[in-house]
């Protein structure tokens, strides 16, 4: 049956939860998901994140959900968040469908970067990013990235001048 | 003299391009920058990207650049892709000042986040980060980012079915 890819609208946030869901599961951080459906719906028809939806026949089989970046270097380009294939529908091509998809909107938009974040153990996921010529920033520039959660922002604020 | 941060607007494309090629020189990467000055002006115009723009009395002496990212578990947050002092006006607290400008906005927000990448060769502002509570998501959380670049975007594109 064939796959069709469909871009998500607020409609299918509810889909989309489901699939974040999962997603997170396999990640093995099943209590990482906070946002609503609510907030989903809101922020997909606010292009706060955009998605794509994948179907066979009428079954939703995977989704990648993602955001427009910015490099001061380079531009506008695209974070992909999240990429995902239901467990039944794995080996098929669907995964690479999705990513095509994703590759054809950054040429499209002239885009010259494509980012997203893996973690370390999917090391059948980091094969098939080698094979597609992406580059682990961290081996091969020395790049790292910090983040900062929601109290260290309190208390940094409160240092700020123009409040 | 005081510091004052404004949010920057298009007219400061040309400002903060200079300090975007003067933090290019400083992380050893001096042909990085290829965007122009007008390319930056609209996008600042768009809100692909946000600015701001430290001045002592009269005179600009350090910038932040940062974009509005997604996090499907959180919801929007803010990516600080750019944060420069002026040299010779370094060790008064100014990038301090900046960062907790930021923090601000982002605790405003309701934002559970604030990420950021270094050069793993930077260790001062590394020992800054982690003063501040922040965490290194490679090494505390085994995460990693990849690039694919336009060759790799081109590449992978012609693969897609919807075209």
């Amino acid at each position: 049956m064939a796959l069709r890819i469909v871009y998500a609208t607020a409609e299918h946030a509810s889909l989309l939860m489901d699939m974040i869901k999962e997603l997170a599961e396999f990640e093995k951080i099943p209590h990482g998901p906070t946002i609503t459906i609510d907030r989903l719906a809101d922020d997909l028809s606010k292009e706060h994140v955009f998605g794509l939806v994948a179907y066979e026949g009428e079954t939703p089989v995977g989704m990648s959900l993602y955001y427009l970046a910015y490099s001061t270097w380079e531009g506008q380009f695209i974070h992909m968040e999240d990429l995902y294939v239901r467990p039944d529908f794995r080996k098929k091509g669907y995964g690479k469908a999705l990513w095509s998809e994703i590759a054809k909107l950054s040429k499209e938009k002239g885009m010259t970067r494509l980012e997203w974040s893996v973690l370390n153990w999917n090391t059948n996921a980091i094969d098939f990013y080698k094979q597609m010529g992406a580059k682990d920033l961290h081996a091969t520039g020395g790049w790292l990235n910090f983040r900062l959660g929601r109290d260290g922002i309190v208390r940094l604020a409160a240092n700020a001048q123009n409040t």
